[in-house]
């Protein structure tokens, strides 16, 4: 038995028991099966009818309505919503929980033409991969139409937001993207080679960002000794971004699946959890060990690394081998139970939690012990100093900056507060409960995060736990239901709930920003067209000023149209091409009123794109559809709105 | 001067006092640009700095929260939003204007897979006209990847909603779409050939729908006599599609732009209001006319002019000649101010409302006036029974079932509640003023619309506030706005305002339909494979039971990989499949669970799907990546969710 197993029992619970008969056989999975939602047949009384119950339990705690925003009240927190595989980012208020605006990152989206337009084209495929440049030629695909988003996070100086950058990754696509907050649209996509499901995602706090941390989830083969039929020869690789140019700093290759990351608010370490250290293909393998590990990357030491010429090159980027086997100066492997998952550091500085999962513990990590255990003073297991037993299930953990952490119990459905500090005594074997309180959340608690938790400034006013399933807490709406994202009001000892917001899928995480951190732009800048660059360019070849443009160019088969949309008008109100012809339709809005944005739509030509006030947007299409097509503009922008259209001629 | 300009002026308004000096020039559309904004600005104090002072005066008005829905209760109403330029339909709860549900319709949705699995595909392209199948091939597109859809309405039975279908409206792309409400998911869309811009869409009330009436908004040439250089021979079109089979009944060609529409609730007559009877290319031309006017379809004589044969077939659909100089027994054309938008028929079953838009009336017609009209007893304006002068900008009007009618007025950026009975008395020239009360809403509201309003049982309990601006009203995200729905409590004699929901563009139109009138299903219904029923005709072929399939099949450079789905695990963990193939993967989810919805995403191949409780999607692509790549399920299902994964190695 391990030293982790005695502890599991001795606190009356065992892993072995949590996971019933989970030897590798098809009976234990479906036992893991039923055990992974018990906690939700439990509250939700088995679906149907557990409605009203739910109802009537929840009146109390909720008698407040501090989550009440009135009209034209404005929210206290913009809260950044991961979109998860719907590949976009949701800007919410809080403590309204309404969504104030979608930012489309990895997906096409049909409003505003991203993935359609030449400006998100150029986005979304500049720093692509040979192999994806290839396989997207051979595809006929314009870019990759999805992506799986998971982990929002905003440029930090000085260990806490600075307003600039959300970066965000892309599990399904290996990408990890930029958002600028000043207009709230990406400006970067950049994609990772050498990884396979791109996981956890953190900035560097300090002195800035600096890094972005990537997790490469997956183990395949790297460079030219991985073989395709080999897994042994298998292997998954962490990324450092850096977050200035978004440009591949360095990668480490390490052992295991790298799950979620974090970086601690001193510069010198980041770290991730990693299950499957057995390095398995399938689910029984992969959770056969007693323990996995926390990885631990010494940001000295690596650059060291790179001064010192010690990585191989493979497709581009300089890989450094961080592998347990090759005892490098660049990782060290902390034992953890069995397929640790959330990873968080706490806004004092001094610790990391690593949420247990399959274990119903948290790990604590003390960081001033990192120096010593990389100058082999130590032993990794020297540097836990806490580890205790919350629940089935633990996850995440976020923090109020009063000492506190709050874990989600994806089993059991319930966000547990604790007391760092009496965890600590109570594993140096003082006999104190660092359980403060058990809340109940509806249902299966995945990611949780506080108002500027992850910050020194951690304020400890709203905590929202994103539960993985809603059930009976709406209205029906078939079978696909929404996710639950709860607010929960953690101003004072007591945890309360005060709301539910059903999102679509799937929310993996949420950053929760003061609202006094962002200052977004309420029109664009034309003295900074980095959206419409090639646009610029191509209007100064032309010898056309897109402000002010009306004006068809024909260049053999080429045709540019450019012109400016002010309500209810486009300048260029009829143009004629050829079947065949390839076409830009460059449109200008030159509108200073706040809000007045404009759209450009062909019909029957699957285009049309968002043009806000002083933007330029641009599309190129082949007119391979001959007749009569109106385009008008799609945001009803003015009382002679629908009579803001025009018509393309294409003469067969 | 005409009779509308005469009482316009008589009421101290005049209409060319309020388009200023809208003569056809430029000078005059920027003008009407600053007019069309004016109210935005007066209330909301110019944008920035605005807010504060809006919050204060809301206070008063929501001391109640009659919005509030506690964690845990069900709201009492489905909401379908309509999502204008994103193609999608949104399903809120209201009161508490949650975002329940987005169904994808005519997008690409990256979480879903709608637009790249092989179901969604064939709903996409099922009843594309030959041209757009053409279109499609040379452009080298597997679907129109856009759409604006504007107005989702219920199937009727007997003048109230059934919780059948929704049908919609894609104006970008000339297509009608019908969602099934037992899986919310859209089961039909058909595209309509001879149009360009299906604007209004309603289905017929009674005695049961029966026919969906679509608009085309612009004119074009239809058919052989249209020539494309020629706007001369340009006409707009009338469509009836068969709301049981999705088959196109009937068209009818008529004079000018068709706008919005309704039908009666006696199953004889439809309208459709109308700008442009013009029919110029350009805004200038368009307004030009003193009045347009409100087309009249009387369905029986055009049933029996197909009967007759008297009419001509155009792409495969009977077309009949309702245009203003065939003088048929088809239409009639009621003159009704300048640019007439929304068309609203009352719930008492008596009238039609035909807002101004550019008149600040709303012209109401008394629907048992037109056999009269129809046999010649009459002329066309006998029909108007009241033209209330609300204000500026009327542009929908919706009802509670007590006689008052709700207005929006754009430009003013109010809602105003009047009384029917009052305005048809001053029409008929009693001294009484028609008009209870303007509320200020946020700004330039396009639809409104009640709870049950659109039916026989409207209740009277609330009024969404559609509105095309949010300016000020919410945290600034950028240039980009999101609009802003604001529910309004209309159950007293007072409207009062509750909330304001944020949203983004663009919702046109939104239905609120009581719960109980909705039964959703919580799982698929494996003996109603309509989704998959392709995926089950294959599975048959190739002696494959989906519900218990691990098994690949391969036919020359075909592949077939069929697995199930059951947390944490897919029955096929590898398959091995050569550069060059063409790979079919089925997912079976087999849980019975409520909620417990899987995926299926491959990496790097830019695919996702959904497989919800009891469903089969399947995806087709060819392996044109070699290497390995994991597959995935992306919906957090399971503890061990992260480790439901499995490889497709692709040998090159």
């Amino acid at each position: 038995m391990s030293e982790e197993d005695k502890k599991l029992s001795s606190g009356g619970l065992s892993r072995r028991s949590f996971l019933g008969t989970a030897a590798a056989s098809g009976a234990g999975l479906a036992g893991m099966g039923l055990l992974g939602l018990a906690g939700c047949s439990e509250n939700g009384k088995g679906g149907a009818g557990g409605a009203a119950s739910g109802a009537a339990s929840s009146s109390a705690s909720t008698a407040e309505h501090k989550d009440y925003v009135g009209p034209g009240e404005l929210d206290q927190y913009y809260a950044f919503s991961s979109g998860g595989q719907s590949g976009e980012i949701r800007v919410l208020g809080l403590p309204s929980m309404r969504e104030l605006m979608r930012i489309p990152v990895f997906n096409m989206d049909s409003a505003t033409g991203w993935g359609r337009t030449n400006e998100s084209l150029r986005i979304l495929n500049e720093h692509n991969t040979p192999e994806t440049k290839e396989f997207l030629k051979r595809s006929n695909m314009p870019c990759l139409p999805n992506g799986d988003l998971h982990h929002p996070h905003m440029s930090f100086t000085d260990q806490t937001y600075d307003g600039r950058y959300i970066y965000a990754n892309d599990k399904a696509n290996n990408r990890v993207c930029r958002i600028r907050c000043d207009v709230m649209k990406t400006d970067k996509i950049v994609e990772i080679p050498n990884v396979s499901g791109v996981h956890g995602l953190r900035p560097q706090r300090y002195p800035k960002t600096g890094y972005v941390f990537a997790n490469g989830e997956h183990i395949i083969p790297v460079g030219s000794e991985g073989k395709i039929n080999d897994p042994k020869t298998w292997w998954s690789v962490y990324t450092a971004v850096d977050g200035e140019t978004m440009q591949i700093a360095w990668q480490v290759m390490v052992d295991g699946n790298l799950d979620n990351g974090d970086a601690d608010y001193q510069g010198k370490y980041s770290f991730s959890t990693c299950y499957n250290s057995e390095r398995a293909l399938d689910v029984q393998g992969a959770s056969a060990n007693e323990q996995d590990w926390c990885v631990v990357f010494n940001l000295k030491a690596i650059e060291d690394g790179i001064k010192a010429g010690d990585f191989k090159e493979i497709n581009g980027v300089k890989v450094l081998d961080g592998r347990a086997q090759a005892k490098s100066a660049y990782t060290r492997y902390i034992p953890v139970p069995n397929s640790p998952h959330g990873c968080n550091a706490s806004p004092d500085g001094k610790y990391i939690m690593l949420n247990g999962k399959l274990s119903p513990t948290v790990t604590v990590l003390d960081v001033s012990k990192l120096d010593d255990l990389f100058a082999g003073k130590i032993q990794p297991r020297d540097v836990v100093v806490a580890e205790p037993q919350l629940g089935l299930g633990p996850l995440h953990t976020a923090f109020d900056g009063r000492g506190f952490a709050y874990t989600t119990l994806f089993i059991d459905s319930q966000m547990v507060k604790w007391d760092i500090a009496k965890a600590i005594q109570a594993y140096k074997g003082e006999k104190v409960d660092p359980i403060v309180q058990k809340l109940d959340v509806h249902y299966q608690p995945g990611h949780n995060h506080t108002t500027m938790g992850e910050t020194k400034e951690a304020d400890g006013k709203w905590l929202v736990s994103l539960n993985k399933f809603s059930k009976d807490r709406f209205l029906n709406v078939g079978p696909l239901k929404p996710e639950n994202d709860q607010l929960i009001d953690i101003s004072g000892d007591e945890m309360k709930l005060v709301h539910d917001g059903p999102s679509f899928a799937e929310p993996h995480d949420m950053l929760l920003v003061a609202a006094s951190k962002i200052n977004p732009r309420r029109t664009w800048d034309r003295n900074d067209p980095w959206m419409w660059q090639d646009a610029l360019e191509q209007a100064k070849k032309d010898g056309v000023e897109l402000e002010k443009a009306a004006k068809v160019i024909r260049e053999g088969k080429k045709v540019r149209v450019y012109m400016t949309a002010v309500a209810p008008v486009f300048s260029v109100p009829q143009f004629e091409v050829n079947l065949g012809d390839e076409v830009t339709v460059y449109v200008t809005n030159t509108e200073t009123i706040d809000d007045l944005t404009h759209g450009f739509t062909l019909e029957g030509y699957g285009i049309a794109m968002e043009v806000a006030p002083q933007a330029t947007a641009s599309v190129t299409f082949t007119a391979n559809r001959p007749g009569v097509h109106w385009y008008y503009c799609q945001w009803f922008c003015h009382a002679l709105h629908m009579e803001m259209s025009g018509q393309m001629i294409v003469k067969s």
